[in-house]
């Protein structure tokens, strides 16, 4: 599969989360080309606000003893949160769907030996500038912005 | 509360989590003096790889606008994805009981403007060193080393 396959999957799993009620941020995570596993904000619908689409896409994927054949999809550029998650568990490879709305961390992760991949989505663009443009208090809280 | 009565719950915390079968890292949250949160690490007893010490505590603490009153007291010293969080979160404070049996980031917390407490305390190194010493492929895979 090519990027924008992995990609418009985790794009699928951030629409979820819209018609969830929750933030449209969606991840995947492949191994050795495949999908493993599928996550996304559940902030809103869990009132967990440590469930980021990266997070609750590791958490899906369960205990494991190595990401070193890893690949994480993200329709958004990771949060600080996220990005020591990359890093604490050597996911070595991040494709970001964007980083418009949120510049997130690259610079952060490749310094740490991440390879990263930003895709400048126009799908993933356009679903969170909307978002933010409706719901600007939610996006604050999620970024812990006050 | 003095920095040992609130350590000695995030102990209790940790204790709770050994006694559950999983590994005894435990933290709260502290706001405006009192205690808010609890958790203990639990990646073994929910099979969640991001379900450390930090995190859960974060969990269990729920959605809220802000962490600037807040101090987070953990038995360890955070890993770069509890660090992260704390940082993403903006907690300015973090005490830590111990940082023997695993160094974490303290200096990465200091350089992004976390106050730091390292309070060495004995309690909290020796259920960990026993821990690691009588389960190091628990504890390699927590700290995703393989």
């Amino acid at each position: 599969m090519s990027h924008q396959e992995f990609m418009d999957q985790a794009h699928a799993e951030a629409m979820k989360g819209l018609a969830e009620g929750g933030l449209p941020i969606g991840a995947v995570l492949i191994e050795n080309g495949k999908v493993v596993a599928r996550g996304h904000n559940k902030r809103i619908q869990d009132g967990n606000p440590v469930a980021h689409g990266e997070m609750d896409c590791l958490t899906n994927a369960g205990r494991r003893a190595s990401y070193r054949n890893t690949v994480m999809y993200t329709t958004l550029s990771p949060c600080m949160m996220c990005s020591g998650t990359i890093i604490q568990f050597k996911i070595p490879e991040v494709v970001i769907g964007e980083a418009e709305n949120f510049d997130g961390n690259i610079a952060f992760l490749e310094n740490n030996g991440v390879k990263v991949t930003l895709m400048n989505d126009p799908n993933c663009i356009k679903m969170m500038k909307e978002f933010i443009e409706e719901n600007p208090t939610l996006w604050n809280e999620d970024i812990a912005e006050d």
